[in-house]
């Protein structure tokens, strides 16, 4: 399934506005975090290629014009997501041990746990000093405030949500409600607020600012609960992981959650004992494979994911929209409970 | 040598604000913040006792007092001084592999470094919250935004500063210049940045605000190298930690920059080869400690953070205050630079 068209829309500007944010500052910690978005090799040389969909700033920019705003101005708060995002995914790895990330060493693997922690925090706060920048192109004090709190607000939720991943790996008893808090906050929060942004920085009404929040928030969920199904049954050529790598890292995904929380007896206590070890062996890789096809939890996964877009697309419904904006946003929830990388 | 008053005047008030800053949260995330604080024991248990002098948003009330301000205007920003100090903290336990400050456990220590690490970037984010609150002391918008970007400019030195000194273990190579760049930004951007957000939030002068943010530079160069100073003499009894600590933790404080800087010939080699090390012998403590000695290292850096402290009092010279506010802030000046714990 290839990316939709708007994922191209404002990539070359989405692109000049990061690296603008990065433009002065010369300490090799700021090397570090070019590395991290794919500019730069590890020695600073400058590279080709990607550094992944930009979901976050499209989807803020996107917001924008489809509630009739100039999505120039909201340029400063889709990078500043971007960095959110990418702060993120720099402390994720450290926290998760993990040394590779886009078939590239993480940035703790090359400099260690210590710097990479700064690195991280660092480029969180440079996610705060780009939204400033939100003055240069007009948008009054009050709105530059309030776009602040927001911000703050979701990315407080998204550290408590990745609190509670964590909490959740030592953990048997996770129900999927408590999975679904938990990504609603680690994941859906930050989504939700790449569109509140984007809408309240093209509009002053209320209430279709809230609306794109609750869109967001409900794409959030369906994105990561595909995110999961892609983690166990993706295809290696596509995703670049093997199959069943989540249930080999033993990650406490979306369908794993849903198997332990349906079945009883000998096989729950077999599964039990399986998530309890130190590691995981062949054997209980091919146990959790049988249990997840008897109980067809890809498809129940994914009616799940379908459900939250289905929501969705009935937000999308309620706003008023040019035919192209609503063509887009639609695209756009579709291709995330549909892709395949 | 006692605490001034000072420390004692908003003590009951910062301790509130702050106190209120996390009162609505309930995830075991914000425990641990309460814990590191000093409010709780690793249980949940209120305790008694304190988490420190408080000294950033002292001053930074003590700054906005000075100006003709009402202090209370300032209290956010004071708790958000102090949330991001504790935050570095928080993450530095971790850098350094810590396991105890002030006599208990480090967060890490208790629930992990994935978590820790939650907890630390959490606690700067509140901090940003925090600051939102000027708007309910009718602090005017474009003011706010101003305190955002000082205190995010602050911050990031800060984390720069962290970057730098954590850079330098694996060198030999320091210079005292560089050691005191380092610090500047580590330490003094945010003793600056205490005192700027003080005075601008107490009066409009321009010329004002500039000279309390030199004047909290200065008091932040002398604060550290008076901290560098106590980590090697200071007596265990005041400080809470045996003589010599950082040299047996193998620290480059300024001493032994400055010892390093200025031996040559065998000398050098020898402590060359002593700071290579992986670990540091009771002979190489007794080698440092003699050096030390012979280069009269306490006496001179005792004298270079006493010519910090000179021009924070010619800072304080070159103000309008009143004749109390003034008493308060040479107070405060002499104290940095002569407590011995």
């Amino acid at each position: 399934m290839k990316f939709p068209p708007v994922f191209e829309r404002y990539r070359a500007e989405i692109d000049a506005e990061l690296r603008s944010a990065l433009a002065d500052q010369t300490l090799p910690m700021y090397d570090m975090m070019r590395y991290h978005l794919g500019w730069q090799d590890e020695h600073g040389h400058p590279r080709s290629g990607s550094g992944g969909k930009a979901l976050r700033p499209t989807i803020c920019l996107l917001a924008c014009e489809a509630v009739g705003g100039d999505y120039h101005r909201a340029l400063p708060a889709a990078v500043a997501m971007e960095l959110v995002h990418n702060f993120s995914l720099i402390h994720d790895d450290i926290q998760d041990d993990d040394r590779e990330r886009r078939h590239r060493p993480t940035v703790w693997s090359i400099w260690g746990k210590p710097q990479a922690i700064n690195v991280g925090t660092a480029m969180r706060v440079l996610s705060s000093l780009t939204l400033l920048r939100l003055g240069e192109h007009d948008v009054p004090a009050l709105k530059q405030l309030c776009v602040q709190r927001v911000l703050d607000e979701s990315c407080l939720q998204m550290i408590e949500g990745q609190y509670l991943d964590i909490s959740f790996e030592s953990r048997l008893d996770i129900t999927t409600d408590d999975y679904l808090e938990m990504i609603d906050r680690k994941t859906a929060a930050l989504i939700g607020c790449s569109l509140e942004l984007g809408a309240l920085l093209g509009t002053d009404d209320k209430l279709t600012i809230e609306r794109f929040q609750r869109l967001g928030r409900n794409l959030g969920l369906a994105f990561q609960i595909r995110d999961d199904i892609l983690g166990i049954w993706g295809d290696e050529g596509l995703t670049g992981k093997p199959q069943g790598n989540d249930i080999r890292r033993r990650k406490k995904s979306f369908p794993v959650v849903y198997l332990l929380e349906s079945v009883a007896g000998e096989t729950k206590k077999e599964l039990v004992n399986i998530y309890s070890k130190e590691s995981i062996e062949d054997d209980d890789m091919e146990t959790v494979w049988r249990n997840l096809e008897a109980l067809d939890a890809q498809n129940h996964c994914q009616w799940v994911a379908e459900q939250y877009c289905e929501r969705a697309l009935e937000e999308i419904a309620g706003l008023t929209l040019s035919l192209s904006a609503r063509h887009d946003l639609e695209g756009l929830a579709h291709f995330l409970v549909e892709r395949d990388s």
